[in-house]
C-alpha cells in the first residue's frame, strides 16, 4: 500500500475490503468511492476546499434536530433525493415525490369525504379519486395518509399556533377505493435557508422556493407503497421547485364550483363542506409487489 | 422542470444555477453532483439504502466534537483525504500525509537538538535531518511542529494522564535548515470505531489499525507548507493502514547505537538525551510557492 498513488488509491480501497463483504453493501461502496476519488481528481480538490465540505457537514450536523435534518436538505437541493425517487418509481404507477422532513407517524383518522380544512383560513378545495392498480382496477382497503401547510406555509410542527394535528389525516377506503376530502388550497413556501444548505443556495443565486403541495402516502396490501405530492398547476414555482420534486402527471388543475352537485355522485353524500370548492379529480396508481 | 427524468435531472439542477455564479465553485458543484447522480443511478439506490447513508451521517453528527470529528473520519477511511494529499503533493517535494485530528495549535518552542522523551516510557530514537529546496539546497529559518502518541498509542489531548503538550514541539532552524530531535518510538494504534465509521469498517471486515507515526508539519517563507508523517518501517501495519496516509518515501529506518557519536558532528553538542538511541536521518524536501 506505501506505493500507492493518486491513480491507484481506489483500488487501494476495494482491496481492502473483506471479499466476503456483504455483496450489496460492497457494489455500492464501490461504486460511491469510486465517483467520490473520481470527482476530487476531476476538479484537483484543494485542502481548503476539501476543509470547506467538511465545514459544511460539521455545520449541517449543528443545524439537525428531531425536527430539521440538514443532511436530507442538501440531497434534497442536490437534487438526490428526487433521484432516488425517480429511479424507484415503476413506470406503470404514479411518480413518487420527495417525503420531506415534515412527515409525522400517527395521524388522526379521517373518514372517507371528510374535512381537514376546519377552521383554517384559505380557499377550500376538494381532493376525490380513486387508487387503482396498473391495470386500472381498484385497490380495496387503501390507507391514504395527508399533509399540508396552512396559509402561513408553516406545518403544525413548525408552528406553535397551529393544533398539534392541524391539516393531517388518515384516510382508509372501501373496495371501490374511493376517496374525498376537503382541505385548503396548499401555497408555496421556502424550505429552511438560514443554514449551510441556504449558504449553498445563495452562494448558486438559487431561491428556496417550493411550489404548494399537497403530501400523501398511498398504502395498500401487496402493493408497493406510494410517497408522493400533488401540485397545483397554476402555482409560480411550479417548474423552479428548490428540491426537484415536481413531476408532470403530479401536476392538478383545480376546477372551482359553487354547486354541491359538481362533486362525483358516489360520494355526495359523505363531503361534509359546503361550496365554493375547488375540485379536483386523482387517481393513484399502484405498482404490485414482486 | 416538470418534465425531468433520471437521465435529465443533473442538467436541470445546472440549469438553476445562476450563470454568475463563481466559476471554480460551479465546476466544484458540476463534477460533485454529477458523481452523486452516477452513483445513485448505476446502483439503483434504494430508499432503505439513501435512509442508511443519511443516518450514517446523522449519526456521525451525533459524535463529532471539537476534539473528534466523525467526518473527517469518513475521509480518511474512504481515502478521500489522502487523495487531496495526493493531488496536492508537487512531484519534487517530500510527499504530504494525513493531518489527522489530533493537531493544536500552539505547540511550545523545543530548540534544534532538543528533547521530546522526558519521563515517556518507550524507545528512545533521534530524528535528524535538514530542510531543503526541491534543488537539495537548505531552506533558512524554517519551522517544524511535531506531534505523536505516547507507548498507550494516545496523544496527549486524548488522555488526562498526559501533560498538556507531552511529546509536542516546535521547532525554529537555522540559516543551515538542520535538525535534530529525540522523542519516544511512536507505536501503531487504532482510530475511534464505536461509531458509524466503526460500523463501516466492521462491516467491511477491515481493522480500524494506523502504523505508528511522527506527525510533522514543516513551514517556511516562500514555500508551500508541508504536512506529513514518518513511519518506522518494521511497523506491521505499514502496508494496511486504515486512513492510506503511507507513502514509500516517508518510511523510515531506524539504527541502534550505544555510541554518542554516531550523532552527526554539527548537532552532537545539541543533542541532550543519552544513547542508546535508534536514530535516524530524514531530509523534507518544500515546493516554492508559485
Amino acid at each position: 500500500m506505501r506505493t500507492v498513488t493518486k491513480d491507484t488509491l481506489t483500488q487501494a480501497f476495494l482491496d481492502c475490503c473483506d471479499p466476503d463483504t456483504d455483496p450489496r453493501l460492497h457494489h455500492v461502496l464501490e461504486r460511491l468511492v469510486h465517483h467520490l476519488h473520481a470527482f476530487a481528481r476531476e476538479v484537483d480538490l484543494t485542502h481548503d476546499e476539501w476543509r470547506t465540505g467538511l465545514r459544511l457537514l460539521t455545520e449541517a450536523a449543528a443545524f439537525t434536530t428531531p425536527e430539521r435534518n440538514e443532511f436530507v436538505l442538501f440531497s434534497d437541493v442536490l437534487g438526490l433525493s428526487s433521484l432516488v425517487d425517480m429511479i424507484n418509481t415503476p413506470d406503470a404507477a404514479t411518480s413518487s415525490s420527495v417525503l420531506g422532513p415534515f412527515h409525522i407517524l400517527g395521524a388522526p383518522p379521517l373518514p372517507v369525504g371528510g374535512d381537514l380544512k376546519g377552521d383554517n383560513v384559505g380557499d377550500t378545495v376538494v381532493v376525490e379519486g380513486q387508487v387503482l392498480d396498473t391495470a386500472g382496477r381498484p385497490i380495496p382497503g387503501a390507507m391514504l395518509e395527508l399533509w399540508q401547510t396552512a396559509a402561513n406555509g408553516l406545518y403544525s410542527n413548525q408552528d406553535e399556533a397551529q393544533s398539534d394535528w392541524n391539516l393531517r389525516g388518515c384516510m382508509t377506503l372501501g373496495d371501490d377505493g374511493r376517496y374525498l376530502f376537503s382541505t385548503v388550497r396548499p401555497i408555496a413556501y421556502t424550505v429552511p435557508d438560514d443554514g449551510p444548505v441556504g449558504a449553498l443556495l445563495h452562494a448558486t443565486g438559487r431561491h428556496p422556493w417550493r411550489p404548494g403541495h399537497h403530501h400523501v402516502i398511498v398504502q395498500a396490501e401487496g402493493f408497493q407503497p406510494l410517497v408522493t405530492e400533488l401540485f397545483p398547476d397554476d402555482d409560480p414555482y411550479l417548474d423552479e421547485d428548490a428540491v426537484f420534486g415536481v413531476r408532470s402527471d403530479l401536476v392538478i388543475h383545480y376546477t372551482r364550483t359553487e354547486e354541491r352537485t359538481a362533486l362525483p355522485p358516489d360520494l355526495l353524500a359523505a363531503a361534509t363542506l359546503e361550496p365554493p370548492f375547488h375540485l379536483v379529480r386523482f387517481d393513484f396508481k399502484l405498482q404490485a409487489e414482486a
